[in-house]
Protein backbone atom coordinates (compact mmCIF):
# COMPACT_ATOMS: atom_id res chain seq x y z
CA UNK A 1 0.00 0.00 0.00
CA UNK A 2 1.83 3.20 -0.90
CA UNK A 3 1.30 5.58 1.87
CA UNK A 4 3.34 8.88 2.51
CA UNK A 5 5.37 9.11 5.69
CA UNK A 6 3.27 11.56 7.46
CA UNK A 7 0.39 9.40 7.05
CA UNK A 8 2.13 6.94 8.29
CA UNK A 9 2.80 7.99 11.57
CA UNK A 10 -0.36 10.08 11.78
CA UNK A 11 -1.77 6.82 12.31
CA UNK A 12 0.54 5.37 14.48
CA UNK A 13 -0.09 8.15 16.95
CA UNK A 14 -3.24 7.71 16.89
CA UNK A 15 -3.27 4.24 17.10
CA UNK A 16 -0.53 4.13 20.06
CA UNK A 17 -2.86 6.27 21.29
CA UNK A 18 -5.66 4.03 21.60
CA UNK A 19 -3.77 1.57 23.14
CA UNK A 20 -2.78 3.84 25.76
CA UNK A 21 -6.10 3.65 26.62
CA UNK A 22 -6.74 0.17 26.24
CA UNK A 23 -3.52 -0.46 28.87
CA UNK A 24 -5.14 1.86 31.33
CA UNK A 25 -7.99 0.19 31.41
CA UNK A 26 -6.34 -2.85 31.87
CA UNK A 27 -4.26 -1.84 34.63
CA UNK A 28 -7.70 -0.20 36.30
CA UNK A 29 -9.41 -3.95 35.81
CA UNK A 30 -6.50 -5.56 37.55
CA UNK A 31 -6.48 -3.32 40.45
CA UNK A 32 -10.57 -3.80 40.57
CA UNK A 33 -10.16 -7.47 40.86
CA UNK A 34 -6.99 -7.07 43.81
CA UNK A 35 -9.37 -4.66 45.58
CA UNK A 36 -12.32 -5.61 45.48
CA UNK A 37 -11.32 -9.62 47.10
CA UNK A 38 -8.87 -7.59 49.33
CA UNK A 39 -12.30 -5.43 50.63
CA UNK A 40 -14.19 -8.78 51.06
CA UNK A 41 -11.35 -10.56 53.17
CA UNK A 42 -11.57 -7.13 55.38
CA UNK A 43 -15.66 -6.29 54.91
CA UNK A 44 -14.04 -2.92 54.06
CA UNK A 45 -17.11 -1.39 52.90
CA UNK A 46 -15.76 1.93 51.76
CA UNK A 47 -13.62 0.14 49.53
CA UNK A 48 -16.42 -1.84 48.34
CA UNK A 49 -18.45 1.41 47.53
CA UNK A 50 -15.09 3.13 45.92
CA UNK A 51 -14.46 0.22 43.36
CA UNK A 52 -18.19 0.51 42.16
CA UNK A 53 -17.47 4.14 42.14
CA UNK A 54 -14.63 3.70 39.89
CA UNK A 55 -15.96 1.41 37.83
CA UNK A 56 -17.88 4.68 35.89
CA UNK A 57 -13.85 5.31 34.73
CA UNK A 58 -13.83 2.46 32.93
CA UNK A 59 -17.20 2.71 31.06
CA UNK A 60 -15.95 6.45 29.90
CA UNK A 61 -12.55 4.85 28.65
CA UNK A 62 -14.50 2.05 26.76
CA UNK A 63 -16.25 4.70 25.18
CA UNK A 64 -13.36 6.95 24.38
CA UNK A 65 -11.47 4.04 22.60
CA UNK A 66 -14.97 3.84 20.16
CA UNK A 67 -14.69 7.24 19.23
CA UNK A 68 -10.92 6.93 19.26
CA UNK A 69 -10.84 4.03 16.99
CA UNK A 70 -14.11 5.52 14.76
CA UNK A 71 -12.34 8.79 13.91
CA UNK A 72 -9.22 7.00 13.27
CA UNK A 73 -10.78 4.67 10.47
CA UNK A 74 -12.73 8.17 9.33
CA UNK A 75 -9.52 9.90 8.97
CA UNK A 76 -6.73 7.53 8.09
CA UNK A 77 -8.62 4.71 6.44
CA UNK A 78 -5.72 1.73 7.38
CA UNK A 79 -5.75 -1.37 5.42
CA UNK A 80 -4.97 -4.96 6.06
CA UNK A 81 -3.10 -5.38 9.24
CA UNK A 82 -3.30 -2.31 10.50
CA UNK A 83 -7.21 -2.26 10.52
CA UNK A 84 -7.22 -5.42 12.20
CA UNK A 85 -5.28 -3.94 15.08
CA UNK A 86 -7.92 -0.74 15.30
CA UNK A 87 -10.64 -3.64 15.35
CA UNK A 88 -8.82 -5.62 18.13
CA UNK A 89 -8.08 -2.59 20.20
CA UNK A 90 -12.00 -1.49 19.96
CA UNK A 91 -12.73 -5.61 20.91
CA UNK A 92 -10.20 -5.98 23.43
CA UNK A 93 -11.99 -2.78 25.04
CA UNK A 94 -15.13 -4.14 25.42
CA UNK A 95 -13.61 -7.03 27.22
CA UNK A 96 -11.99 -5.24 29.58
CA UNK A 97 -14.82 -3.21 30.51
CA UNK A 98 -16.74 -6.34 31.48
CA UNK A 99 -13.97 -7.34 33.52
CA UNK A 100 -14.58 -4.45 35.23
CA UNK A 101 -18.24 -5.24 35.61
CA UNK A 102 -17.23 -8.55 36.94
CA UNK A 103 -14.57 -6.97 39.71
CA UNK A 104 -17.36 -4.44 40.30
CA UNK A 105 -20.11 -6.93 40.87
CA UNK A 106 -17.73 -8.71 43.51
CA UNK A 107 -17.74 -5.10 45.29
CA UNK A 108 -21.08 -4.75 45.46
CA UNK A 109 -21.64 -8.68 47.19
CA UNK A 110 -19.36 -7.14 50.30
CA UNK A 111 -22.16 -5.54 52.34
CA UNK A 112 -23.99 -8.40 51.67
CA UNK A 113 -21.48 -10.21 53.34
CA UNK A 114 -20.81 -7.88 56.65
CA UNK A 115 -22.20 -9.94 58.74
CA UNK A 116 -20.11 -13.46 57.78
CA UNK A 117 -18.13 -15.77 59.93
CA UNK A 118 -14.89 -16.54 58.01
CA UNK A 119 -15.66 -19.83 56.63
CA UNK A 120 -13.09 -22.28 55.16
CA UNK A 121 -13.59 -21.65 51.46
CA UNK A 122 -12.69 -18.24 51.85
CA UNK A 123 -9.19 -18.60 52.19
CA UNK A 124 -9.09 -19.57 49.04
CA UNK A 125 -10.22 -16.90 47.65
CA UNK A 126 -7.55 -14.31 47.47
CA UNK A 127 -5.18 -17.08 46.03
CA UNK A 128 -8.14 -17.05 43.34
CA UNK A 129 -7.54 -13.69 42.89
CA UNK A 130 -4.22 -13.09 42.92
CA UNK A 131 -4.16 -15.87 39.74
CA UNK A 132 -6.90 -13.86 37.97
CA UNK A 133 -5.14 -10.87 38.25
CA UNK A 134 -2.25 -12.19 37.35
CA UNK A 135 -3.76 -13.15 33.88
CA UNK A 136 -4.94 -10.30 33.07
CA UNK A 137 -1.84 -8.54 33.61
CA UNK A 138 -0.49 -11.05 31.28
CA UNK A 139 -2.96 -10.80 28.77
CA UNK A 140 -2.86 -7.16 28.55
CA UNK A 141 1.55 -7.45 28.64
CA UNK A 142 0.79 -9.51 25.37
CA UNK A 143 -1.84 -6.67 23.97
CA UNK A 144 0.94 -4.11 24.64
CA UNK A 145 3.84 -5.95 23.03
CA UNK A 146 2.15 -7.65 20.58
CA UNK A 147 3.49 -11.15 21.73
CA UNK A 148 1.82 -14.30 20.38
CA UNK A 149 3.84 -16.77 22.18
CA UNK A 150 2.70 -14.99 25.33
CA UNK A 151 -0.97 -14.48 24.48
CA UNK A 152 -0.85 -18.90 24.18
CA UNK A 153 0.56 -18.79 27.56
CA UNK A 154 -1.98 -17.00 29.30
CA UNK A 155 -4.70 -19.23 27.36
CA UNK A 156 -2.35 -22.34 29.04
CA UNK A 157 -2.47 -20.27 32.66
CA UNK A 158 -6.41 -19.83 32.76
CA UNK A 159 -6.42 -24.02 33.70
CA UNK A 160 -4.68 -22.87 37.36
CA UNK A 161 -8.07 -20.61 37.88
CA UNK A 162 -10.56 -23.14 36.42
CA UNK A 163 -8.78 -25.67 39.35
CA UNK A 164 -8.97 -23.04 41.68
CA UNK A 165 -12.97 -22.39 40.74
CA UNK A 166 -13.25 -26.65 40.54
CA UNK A 167 -12.50 -26.40 43.74
CA UNK A 168 -14.21 -23.59 45.77
CA UNK A 169 -16.93 -24.92 44.39
CA UNK A 170 -17.11 -28.42 45.64
CA UNK A 171 -15.95 -26.97 48.98
CA UNK A 172 -18.38 -24.28 49.24
CA UNK A 173 -21.15 -26.68 48.56
CA UNK A 174 -20.27 -29.18 51.19
CA UNK A 175 -19.78 -26.42 53.77
CA UNK A 176 -23.43 -25.34 52.80
CA UNK A 177 -24.51 -28.80 53.59
CA UNK A 178 -22.98 -28.70 56.95
CA UNK A 179 -23.95 -25.06 57.52
CA UNK A 180 -27.48 -24.57 56.44
CA UNK A 181 -27.63 -21.09 58.16
CA UNK A 182 -24.90 -20.10 56.29
CA UNK A 183 -26.38 -20.56 52.93
CA UNK A 184 -27.21 -17.27 51.51
CA UNK A 185 -23.75 -15.90 52.73
CA UNK A 186 -21.99 -18.92 50.65
CA UNK A 187 -24.40 -18.51 47.60
CA UNK A 188 -22.47 -14.94 47.34
CA UNK A 189 -18.91 -16.69 47.80
CA UNK A 190 -20.40 -19.12 44.75
CA UNK A 191 -20.84 -16.47 42.66
CA UNK A 192 -17.73 -14.85 43.62
CA UNK A 193 -15.77 -17.61 42.76
CA UNK A 194 -17.88 -18.12 39.78
CA UNK A 195 -16.93 -14.09 38.57
CA UNK A 196 -13.52 -14.88 39.27
CA UNK A 197 -13.67 -18.06 36.61
CA UNK A 198 -15.27 -16.01 34.18
CA UNK A 199 -12.72 -13.24 34.78
CA UNK A 200 -10.53 -16.10 33.79
CA UNK A 201 -12.00 -16.87 30.24
CA UNK A 202 -11.87 -13.22 29.57
CA UNK A 203 -8.33 -12.45 30.00
CA UNK A 204 -8.30 -15.81 27.64
CA UNK A 205 -10.48 -13.84 25.28
CA UNK A 206 -8.07 -11.20 25.24
CA UNK A 207 -5.59 -13.17 23.94
CA UNK A 208 -7.24 -14.89 21.46
CA UNK A 209 -7.72 -11.60 20.23
CA UNK A 210 -3.87 -10.42 20.76
CA UNK A 211 -2.77 -13.91 18.67
CA UNK A 212 -5.57 -12.99 15.68
CA UNK A 213 -4.42 -9.39 15.74
CA UNK A 214 -0.66 -9.80 15.85
CA UNK A 215 -0.83 -13.37 13.03
CA UNK A 216 -4.02 -13.18 11.14
CA UNK A 217 -5.11 -16.65 12.48
CA UNK A 218 -7.63 -17.56 14.58
CA UNK A 219 -6.48 -19.42 18.06
CA UNK A 220 -9.26 -22.13 18.10
CA UNK A 221 -8.03 -24.74 19.30
CA UNK A 222 -7.17 -23.29 22.52
CA UNK A 223 -5.29 -24.92 24.69
CA UNK A 224 -8.13 -25.52 27.55
CA UNK A 225 -8.05 -26.84 31.14
CA UNK A 226 -10.54 -29.68 32.44
CA UNK A 227 -14.25 -28.03 31.77
CA UNK A 228 -15.24 -26.68 34.85
CA UNK A 229 -18.79 -27.35 34.06
CA UNK A 230 -17.33 -31.47 33.84
CA UNK A 231 -16.60 -31.94 37.26
CA UNK A 232 -19.55 -29.78 39.07
CA UNK A 233 -21.84 -33.04 39.19
CA UNK A 234 -18.73 -34.83 41.39
CA UNK B 1 -20.41 13.61 1.70
CA UNK B 2 -20.05 13.24 -2.24
CA UNK B 3 -20.92 9.93 -3.11
CA UNK B 4 -22.00 8.28 -6.62
CA UNK B 5 -25.02 6.39 -6.85
CA UNK B 6 -22.70 3.35 -7.48
CA UNK B 7 -21.17 3.78 -3.90
CA UNK B 8 -23.39 4.02 -1.79
CA UNK B 9 -25.37 1.39 -3.59
CA UNK B 10 -22.60 -1.04 -3.38
CA UNK B 11 -22.46 -0.17 0.55
CA UNK B 12 -25.71 -0.87 1.01
CA UNK B 13 -25.72 -3.86 -0.14
CA UNK B 14 -22.79 -4.96 1.97
CA UNK B 15 -24.32 -3.89 5.08
CA UNK B 16 -27.77 -5.15 4.31
CA UNK B 17 -26.01 -8.81 4.66
CA UNK B 18 -23.91 -8.03 7.76
CA UNK B 19 -27.75 -7.15 9.19
CA UNK B 20 -28.79 -9.52 8.03
CA UNK B 21 -25.69 -11.92 9.58
CA UNK B 22 -26.45 -10.36 13.16
CA UNK B 23 -30.38 -11.18 12.64
CA UNK B 24 -29.05 -14.80 12.19
CA UNK B 25 -27.16 -14.79 15.47
CA UNK B 26 -29.99 -13.27 17.16
CA UNK B 27 -32.50 -15.64 15.82
CA UNK B 28 -29.89 -18.93 16.73
CA UNK B 29 -29.16 -17.32 20.05
CA UNK B 30 -32.94 -16.72 21.05
CA UNK B 31 -33.85 -20.42 20.03
CA UNK B 32 -30.84 -21.38 22.12
CA UNK B 33 -32.58 -20.08 25.54
CA UNK B 34 -35.83 -21.83 24.74
CA UNK B 35 -34.31 -24.66 24.19
CA UNK B 36 -32.16 -24.90 26.84
CA UNK B 37 -33.98 -24.50 29.27
CA UNK B 38 -37.24 -26.49 27.65
CA UNK B 39 -34.17 -29.30 27.69
CA UNK B 40 -33.64 -28.40 31.58
CA UNK B 41 -37.48 -29.00 32.16
CA UNK B 42 -37.46 -32.09 30.27
CA UNK B 43 -34.28 -33.46 31.47
CA UNK B 44 -33.30 -34.13 27.79
CA UNK B 45 -29.78 -34.75 27.08
CA UNK B 46 -30.14 -34.64 23.44
CA UNK B 47 -31.45 -31.13 23.40
CA UNK B 48 -29.00 -30.03 25.31
CA UNK B 49 -26.00 -31.40 23.56
CA UNK B 50 -27.15 -30.45 20.51
CA UNK B 51 -27.80 -27.25 21.85
CA UNK B 52 -23.92 -26.93 22.72
CA UNK B 53 -22.75 -28.13 19.52
CA UNK B 54 -25.17 -25.80 17.43
CA UNK B 55 -23.16 -22.50 19.94
CA UNK B 56 -20.48 -23.08 17.41
CA UNK B 57 -22.28 -21.81 14.25
CA UNK B 58 -22.96 -19.08 16.34
CA UNK B 59 -19.19 -18.33 17.02
CA UNK B 60 -18.90 -18.69 12.97
CA UNK B 61 -21.03 -16.10 12.42
CA UNK B 62 -19.58 -13.89 14.65
CA UNK B 63 -16.24 -13.93 12.94
CA UNK B 64 -18.03 -13.87 9.79
CA UNK B 65 -19.54 -10.28 10.64
CA UNK B 66 -16.03 -9.10 11.78
CA UNK B 67 -14.41 -10.30 7.93
CA UNK B 68 -17.80 -8.56 6.51
CA UNK B 69 -16.91 -5.62 8.71
CA UNK B 70 -13.21 -5.43 7.82
CA UNK B 71 -14.09 -5.36 4.43
CA UNK B 72 -16.64 -3.16 4.01
CA UNK B 73 -14.64 -0.41 5.73
CA UNK B 74 -11.77 -1.13 3.82
CA UNK B 75 -13.40 -1.09 0.60
CA UNK B 76 -16.46 1.55 0.87
CA UNK B 77 -14.15 3.95 3.82
CA UNK B 78 -18.20 4.53 5.15
CA UNK B 79 -18.30 7.83 7.36
CA UNK B 80 -20.31 9.22 10.23
CA UNK B 81 -23.82 7.80 10.58
CA UNK B 82 -22.39 4.68 8.31
CA UNK B 83 -19.43 4.18 10.10
CA UNK B 84 -21.50 4.57 13.52
CA UNK B 85 -23.95 1.65 12.38
CA UNK B 86 -20.97 -0.68 10.77
CA UNK B 87 -19.34 -0.07 14.12
CA UNK B 88 -22.58 -1.17 15.87
CA UNK B 89 -23.55 -4.45 13.95
CA UNK B 90 -19.58 -5.48 14.91
CA UNK B 91 -20.26 -4.78 18.76
CA UNK B 92 -23.65 -6.30 18.59
CA UNK B 93 -22.54 -9.87 17.05
CA UNK B 94 -20.09 -9.56 19.88
CA UNK B 95 -22.75 -9.37 22.88
CA UNK B 96 -25.06 -11.90 20.82
CA UNK B 97 -22.47 -14.40 20.45
CA UNK B 98 -22.25 -14.43 24.75
CA UNK B 99 -25.95 -14.49 24.49
CA UNK B 100 -25.40 -17.95 22.97
CA UNK B 101 -22.79 -18.81 25.70
CA UNK B 102 -25.18 -18.11 28.38
CA UNK B 103 -27.68 -20.15 27.06
CA UNK B 104 -24.95 -23.25 26.26
CA UNK B 105 -23.82 -23.09 30.03
CA UNK B 106 -27.48 -23.56 30.85
CA UNK B 107 -27.28 -26.54 28.17
CA UNK B 108 -24.24 -28.08 30.09
CA UNK B 109 -25.63 -28.04 33.14
CA UNK B 110 -28.66 -30.18 32.07
CA UNK B 111 -26.94 -33.65 32.02
CA UNK B 112 -25.71 -32.58 35.90
CA UNK B 113 -29.63 -32.11 37.10
CA UNK B 114 -30.76 -35.68 35.40
CA UNK B 115 -31.73 -37.16 38.78
CA UNK B 116 -33.11 -33.91 40.43
CA UNK B 117 -36.49 -33.72 41.85
CA UNK B 118 -38.98 -31.45 40.55
CA UNK B 119 -38.36 -28.68 43.31
CA UNK B 120 -41.09 -25.53 43.55
CA UNK B 121 -38.19 -22.66 41.96
CA UNK B 122 -37.75 -25.04 39.09
CA UNK B 123 -41.12 -23.86 37.90
CA UNK B 124 -40.18 -20.26 37.76
CA UNK B 125 -37.61 -20.80 35.25
CA UNK B 126 -39.79 -21.72 31.99
CA UNK B 127 -41.69 -17.99 32.53
CA UNK B 128 -38.06 -16.10 33.51
CA UNK B 129 -36.85 -17.47 30.09
CA UNK B 130 -39.85 -16.68 27.78
CA UNK B 131 -39.48 -13.12 29.31
CA UNK B 132 -35.82 -13.51 28.44
CA UNK B 133 -36.03 -14.53 24.88
CA UNK B 134 -38.64 -12.37 24.59
CA UNK B 135 -36.80 -9.87 25.32
CA UNK B 136 -33.66 -10.71 23.19
CA UNK B 137 -36.35 -10.92 20.31
CA UNK B 138 -37.23 -7.35 21.14
CA UNK B 139 -34.29 -6.03 20.91
CA UNK B 140 -33.14 -7.70 17.24
CA UNK B 141 -36.22 -6.18 16.27
CA UNK B 142 -35.32 -2.49 17.43
CA UNK B 143 -32.49 -3.36 15.67
CA UNK B 144 -34.14 -4.24 12.17
CA UNK B 145 -35.98 -1.35 12.51
CA UNK B 146 -33.70 1.04 13.83
CA UNK B 147 -36.18 1.98 16.28
CA UNK B 148 -34.27 3.64 19.08
CA UNK B 149 -38.15 3.88 21.08
CA UNK B 150 -38.35 0.19 21.10
CA UNK B 151 -34.84 -0.11 22.36
CA UNK B 152 -35.70 2.24 25.38
CA UNK B 153 -38.80 -0.64 25.97
CA UNK B 154 -36.69 -3.34 26.07
CA UNK B 155 -34.19 -1.46 29.04
CA UNK B 156 -37.72 -0.90 30.84
CA UNK B 157 -38.52 -4.18 29.88
CA UNK B 158 -35.60 -5.90 31.75
CA UNK B 159 -36.72 -4.92 35.02
CA UNK B 160 -39.20 -7.67 35.09
CA UNK B 161 -36.36 -10.25 34.48
CA UNK B 162 -34.19 -8.80 37.41
CA UNK B 163 -37.80 -9.14 39.52
CA UNK B 164 -37.58 -12.74 38.12
CA UNK B 165 -34.37 -13.37 39.56
CA UNK B 166 -34.87 -11.81 43.11
CA UNK B 167 -38.04 -13.96 43.63
CA UNK B 168 -36.31 -17.24 42.11
CA UNK B 169 -32.97 -16.27 44.04
CA UNK B 170 -34.48 -16.13 47.62
CA UNK B 171 -37.06 -19.40 46.67
CA UNK B 172 -33.74 -21.41 45.67
CA UNK B 173 -32.08 -20.38 48.66
CA UNK B 174 -34.93 -21.03 51.41
CA UNK B 175 -35.19 -24.25 49.22
CA UNK B 176 -31.61 -25.20 50.12
CA UNK B 177 -31.82 -24.57 53.70
CA UNK B 178 -35.23 -26.80 53.97
CA UNK B 179 -33.39 -29.49 51.63
CA UNK B 180 -29.76 -29.42 52.38
CA UNK B 181 -29.39 -32.97 50.51
CA UNK B 182 -30.46 -30.87 47.29
CA UNK B 183 -27.79 -28.56 47.76
CA UNK B 184 -25.88 -29.26 44.93
CA UNK B 185 -28.95 -29.22 42.01
CA UNK B 186 -30.21 -26.21 43.34
CA UNK B 187 -26.47 -24.29 42.93
CA UNK B 188 -26.83 -24.83 39.58
CA UNK B 189 -30.48 -23.97 39.33
CA UNK B 190 -29.15 -20.57 40.69
CA UNK B 191 -26.39 -20.52 38.32
CA UNK B 192 -28.96 -21.11 35.97
CA UNK B 193 -30.93 -18.19 36.85
CA UNK B 194 -28.30 -16.31 37.19
CA UNK B 195 -27.72 -17.07 33.17
CA UNK B 196 -30.80 -16.00 32.18
CA UNK B 197 -30.72 -12.85 34.30
CA UNK B 198 -27.07 -11.72 32.61
CA UNK B 199 -29.29 -12.24 29.05
CA UNK B 200 -31.23 -9.56 29.65
CA UNK B 201 -28.39 -7.92 30.63
CA UNK B 202 -26.93 -8.32 27.21
CA UNK B 203 -30.24 -7.97 25.44
CA UNK B 204 -30.43 -4.01 27.65
CA UNK B 205 -26.96 -3.60 25.96
CA UNK B 206 -28.08 -4.12 22.38
CA UNK B 207 -31.02 -2.02 23.03
CA UNK B 208 -28.36 0.60 23.99
CA UNK B 209 -26.12 0.27 21.06
CA UNK B 210 -29.10 0.30 18.60
CA UNK B 211 -30.08 3.70 20.46
CA UNK B 212 -26.86 5.30 19.51
CA UNK B 213 -26.35 3.99 16.61
CA UNK B 214 -29.61 5.65 15.33
CA UNK B 215 -29.34 8.37 17.21
CA UNK B 216 -25.43 9.16 17.85
CA UNK B 217 -26.34 9.69 21.91
CA UNK B 218 -25.59 7.62 24.70
CA UNK B 219 -28.98 5.95 26.38
CA UNK B 220 -26.40 6.65 29.60
CA UNK B 221 -29.65 7.18 32.48
CA UNK B 222 -31.03 3.48 31.43
CA UNK B 223 -34.29 3.17 33.18
CA UNK B 224 -33.39 0.46 35.46
CA UNK B 225 -35.38 -2.23 37.51
CA UNK B 226 -34.35 -2.51 40.93
CA UNK B 227 -30.51 -3.72 41.34
CA UNK B 228 -30.85 -7.42 41.99
CA UNK B 229 -28.25 -7.21 44.76
CA UNK B 230 -29.66 -4.36 46.50
CA UNK B 231 -32.72 -6.91 47.73
CA UNK B 232 -30.29 -10.40 47.58
CA UNK B 233 -29.75 -9.83 51.21
CA UNK B 234 -33.31 -9.75 52.31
Amino acid sequence: MATTGHTVKAFDTDLGQIRGLVSEMGGRAEAAITDSIGALAQLDLETAARIVEDDRRLDELEAEVERHVIRLIALRQPMADDLREVVAALKISGVVERIGDYAKNIAKRVPLLADMHSSEPLAILPAMARAVSDLVRAALDAYAARDPAAAIEVCRADRQVDDFYNTLFRSLLTYMMENPTAITPSAHLLFIAKNLERIGDHATNVAEMVYFAATGEQLTERPRGQDPLAVMGA
